[in-house]
């Protein structure tokens, strides 16, 4: 790539980039739109803008989000939320820090050395621009400017010591005040119990589970939940749900009728058949209405059932305080470690009900077999990227496809088609990933949601590094020199080092097409913004379905951090043999760190909330990518022949001791509750039924409201312990 | 080693045998002798023998040991010495399952066959006798005859899986039972806390910890107990108690001169200088006296200087029950992992004291430097070993030494010495190595007596491994094969099974001698005998000084089971090379079984209880040698070139698969309890204020005696909170 298409790429996305702002600017303020720029305040009931003028600064945005604290991020979005951006603010950190040093000294060393471009090139088979000589490529080999980089290397390297340990100190800080929170949240009640064994005399698990936790907590044992199999009953409640939402909007659709001109209104009608498109013709409220009657008695019943003969071997229990349920989860209640396992209780919101029932063993066996799956999956997946890599280049798809010639001729056309086409082929490739790696994490047998997206985003984090990063890198290299691999299969790390200064430029682009496109249309969710406009008006009837049309998602963790863990890991790789891609990387995380806080404040709504539970695994990836830059540039040293390229060795141990010694001391406390933590006291007594309650599932408890004597009486005989309520 | 030599090795090894068990039989009916023979049953307040009759059957004590039940050795020597017998059955049950299918049909397997000892002998380099006739270094290579033997590997590795998961299960019931057990026992209402970090306002820890422990444990919470720096105080206090001795040896001595003919008595004298040698001689009693009385106003001065001042980073914490101590004991107290860290009290007998302080960051430090210094040993010990195994064959000492061939010329002679001599040696020189080991596990900053021994025997098995059966099978090898090694250092499998046969009779006599001579020693008690008569012969004066020469030592499981373990490994390995000494472990198992039953139930008195702890230990042990032994197996096939040889490649992983369910399905209840066996109910309310006297050091406890009031009052002005006692 010459620098000609580099600068049009970057002028394209940021004209882009204002183009998407001003339209935010501009949509934004339109009252018609507040339910897409600002649902998380209106959810929250608050004002869309302080203030409440219609007329505002296009731009205040960036200023809330500037002033904004905090603590304001806990309020309206959560710890998780929170995390994220000390995880933004560290990277930002740890690139700014870097560049004080960086790019006054290695740029001007770089740049002012002859160079050995040309046997290097014959290696790694690039053609350099301008732009390479502002790289560790242009400097000699054996020369001592050399130490300069590598002690560019130790730099950024005790500057993320620095800022990892002072951010995970920061995070379980955080931690350890939401979980202390005087408010009462059911998880700080219950735990799961999973493993139950069998009991000799029968199906009632209640009895079993009760009596055995109330032997070992006599004072502070309240209640069991015995979990059931809600396959048939799920089943039965959606399709009434169904009905129901059917039924509301056939008679919105008549009420809406009656007004023009027809004072009789006309009735809705629709077809009996398959998909409404064959069958009777039947008046819709009347036919919902008898639909609704008909499956009421049917879901009794079958709840009814459910609760009293589909119990499984997991259940909650619910205790009166925190402190036993924070130490209940954490130790051992069994003499044989397989059965009665007990763990942290998730939110109710985030429990993935089937789960629950996957026995010890199984859930090991299926940890593994999901393993060995993912890695086939990161080994296969490299060959066809590496084979868009290569093929997606103009030249390439001009010999493969000759009739696309005339279209590639215009010269304008053809530097934005080569600067785009092999990022877009990437990034469109990779959009397919996450929902499997998702449904991997879930057959594990992983019991909330949370962790599922944890586990699925660390899959994806390791994909996405082995493939996009080392697969670009090593692919484009490849071509030109497979049979030295072949031959020395353990020169990997050479490999890898000689390959590198070739792709900056490259990687450049990524990242500027990430933040500038990436960051322009989160902005402005251009796309939300027009499937609700479309939903309102051709499908929208009722005031749910409305509601149900601009509820706004979640950050989506699981696939945006392991790509900010991309952009980490080859910022990180690059900012000593190119710093010239740090002022990218800090526009990235700049940018990034700005939009999504306004995202965070205005648009997006948790769908869970894990406590920071996620920093520990992104400490660990951004340990990760450091050492793999710090291991590259050892190799890279050694390409360049540099003679005092030992002297880096130390800082991968040094880099494992770290992380050694923040998972002793900081880990634990993020898998299970210190007893300190949760000892604090409650600003009021908890209400125990209300935390019960909030556990029993859609589907089973509609028939709390309707007989709650019958639902208490099905689940057990046992009577109530006194409890502190 | 030749026929003769090894059946006359057999044949001195049993007459010995033969001889102590006589002289056993002699000696144990002698009434002086009661106390070196039944010091466990005089000190649980029983008859040396049942039935009291002073004639009894020489043989008696091997019906007793063969009738006792594992219900009486728990009562008679504590659940550690149950669990070993279990060790010992279990081993007994493996070798005999597999002989029985084995010895049939391998040893005429290979006995038929006309062998290639020949081509063997030139890589292996030890002459072949009659005994090798039965082994399968007779068997020619591809011969279709190997099947037998690889099933064999197939039959040992299954037995021991069936017999090692039903012992597993046995010995965590026998742990649960006694944990469970109602009697009240200090350690299980204590928790140990470590790490405590520095309180801002001032020395006072114990307000600390009781403010930090109430608040978490509001209705549990007994009283806490801060380990303090006892050095100054224990050596005053064991100058103290040494002065005391000496005052009632003087005293007993004075009384002893009254009577004979003398009836004012002489009173005895000593000097005051170095070791009574020199300086003024005075009269004994009247100086100890006065020495006692110096002492005991500056001990309580020291004691409460100890208390007050010299606190530390550690303290024991009690708790009302045993729930909430097991529970304490697993959980997370402190949002930083390395502060407040809670663990399993030690019993009070067996804590080590100057370890508790000790930080969590230091004790991970010292662990992974003894692990370094642990393994440099057993690489450097095993230099001298294969030397002493190479170089004390007789002729090579002939041709070191030339003034002795004189002596070894004759026959007789020279067969014993050529049986004995490097046996012998290796014996001598592991004696050497188990308070080195022991002392290295201390300096990890374990907490307890029982756990640094389990430590320093599991560091003493891997040495033991190493270099005892590795180092003579290969040290043997490496003299006339140095050369290929160094060209193939990754043929280390094949070199050990090439090395295997030849050594099969060295190995038959070490396990003959170790079982013969061993237990005969051991139960004969020659050794603690001739010394308990000299001591009450020119020594002890008073009752005490008595009881201390025949006060019995415990089992010594430290050395002990890494030398089974060494016998196991043997076994094992040559199970299916040379099934012929499958018998001998039998002997050494049967007869182990036999002796140690009647020492654990008279002789041995337990010098402390982990309630079987070292079981997993073992239980990995047993595992790593059946893992070597088949590793061993593949390499041999190999060299015998036999085409189906992969079909033993599951064995090694079906090891690990294991050995990985085993430990996660009973492991965690060996370092946990379990809630539902500490819930079970008590025989009386505990005692609280016995439990935590319990815990005072004797160089502190003093006082409390004396000053009860001052003792409470220094350690903490906090009142005690209302206790359930």
């Amino acid at each position: 790539m010459d620098l000609s298409s580099f600068l049009t790429s970057l002028g394209t996305s940021f004209v882009i980039f204002l183009v998407l702002m001003f339209l935010f600017a501009w949509l934004s303020g339109k009252p018609g739109n507040t339910v897409v720029y600002y649902p998380n305040r209106i959810l929250k009931g608050l004002e869309p803008w302080e203030g409440g003028s219609k007329t505002r600064n296009p731009f205040a945005w960036i200023k809330e989000a500037l002033s904004s604290t905090e603590q304001e991020v806990i309020t309206l979005s959560g710890v998780d939320t929170a995390v994220y951006f000390v995880f933004l603010s560290t990277v930002l950190g740890i690139l700014v820090l870097s560049s004080l040093i960086l790019l006054p000294i290695l740029l001007p060393v770089a740049a002012t050395d002859s160079g050995d471009i040309k046997t290097n090139s014959t290696t790694s088979n690039v053609t350099f621009s301008d732009l390479d000589k502002l790289s560790m490529g242009n400097v000699k080999g054996k020369s001592p400017r050399l130490w300069a980089f590598l002690l560019g290397v130790y730099w950024v390297s005790f500057v993320t010591y620095f800022l990892l340990w002072k951010a995970y100190r920061h995070v379980s800080d955080l931690r350890a005040k939401a979980l202390m929170s005087p408010d009462v949240k059911p998880q700080q009640f219950a735990v799961l119990v999973r493993d139950i064994p069998t009991a000799p005399e029968g199906p009632n698990r209640k009895e079993q589970v009760d009596s055995y936790f109330r032997t070992i907590y006599p004072d502070t044992f309240y209640k069991s939940m015995v979990v059931t199999d809600n396959k048939v009953v799920n089943k039965i409640w959606k399709e009434l749900e169904g009905f129901k939402k059917k039924l509301a909007r056939a008679e919105a659709v008549y009420a809406a009728s009656k007004t023009t001109g027809n004072p009789e209104g006309t009735k809705p009608t629709n077809k009996t058949g398959f998909l409404g498109l064959c069958g009777a013709k039947v008046d819709s409220i009347q036919y919902y209405t008898e639909k609704v009657n008909e499956l009421i008695p049917k879901l009794e019943s079958e709840q009814k059932l459910t609760l009293r003969e589909k119990q499984l071997n997991a259940a909650l229990v619910f205790f009166t305080n925190r402190t036993t349920a924070a130490s209940a989860a954490q130790t051992l209640h069994a003499q044989m470690v397989d059965t009665w396992t007990v763990m942290d209780a998730p939110e109710p919101r985030q429990v993935l009900w089937p789960n629950l029932k996957i026995k010890f063993f199984q859930r090991q066996l299926r940890q593994y077999v999901v393993y060995i799956i993912v890695a086939l999956t990161i080994v296969f997946y490299m060959i066809p990227i590496a084979a868009i890599s290569a093929f997606t280049t103009l030249d390439n798809l001009v010999k493969l496809l000759p009739f696309i010639k005339p279209v590639v001729k215009q010269s304008a056309l053809k530097t934005v088609l080569e600067a785009y086409l092999p990022q877009l082929a990437l990034i469109i490739f990779l959009a397919l990933l996450p929902k499997l790696l998702y449904a991997l994490s879930k057959a594990e047998g992983i019991p909330s949601h949370s962790h599922a997206i944890r586990a699925a985003s660390g899959k994806y984090f390791y994909f996405i590094v082995f493939n996009v990063f080392l697969g670009i890198t090593l692919g484009a290299t490849l071509f030109s020199t497979f049979k030295t691999i072949e031959k020395h299969p353990n020169e990997i790390v050479t490999l890898l080092a000689t390959s590198l200064p070739g792709n900056a430029s490259y990687f450049i682009t990524f990242v500027a097409l990430k933040f500038f496109i990436g960051y322009g249309l989160e902005l402005s969710r251009i796309v939300p913004l027009i499937i609700f406009h479309l939903k309102r008006k051709y499908i929208c009837k009722t005031e749910g379905e409305l509601k149900a049309a601009w509820f706004p998602s979640d950050l989506g963790y699981g696939t945006r951090i392991p790509g900010d863990m991309l952009i980490v890991t080859i910022v990180l790789c690059y900012s000593v043999i190119a710093p010239i891609i740090i002022p990218f990387g800090v526009l990235y995380f700049g940018i990034g760190w700005l939009v999504l806080r306004n995202q965070a404040l205005k648009v997006y709504c948790p769908a869970y909330e894990s406590y920071g539970r996620f920093w520990p695994h992104m400490h660990v990836r951004i340990l990760a990518a450091l050492l793999l830059y710090q291991v590259t540039m050892l190799g890279f040293f050694g390409v360049k022949k540099f003679y005092y390229a030992p002297v880096a060795i130390p800082l991968p141990i040094l880099s494992l001791l770290f992380g050694y010694i923040c998972s002793n001391k900081f880990y634990r406390f993020f898998q299970d509750t210190a007893l300190e933590v949760a000892s604090h006291e409650l600003k009021e007594i908890p209400n125990m039924e209300q935390i019960y309650r909030s556990y029993i599932p859609p589907s089973l408890s509609s028939e709390k409201v309707l007989d709650d004597d019958q639902f208490e009486d099905a689940k057990s005989n046992v009577s109530r312990t006194a409890s502190f309520a």
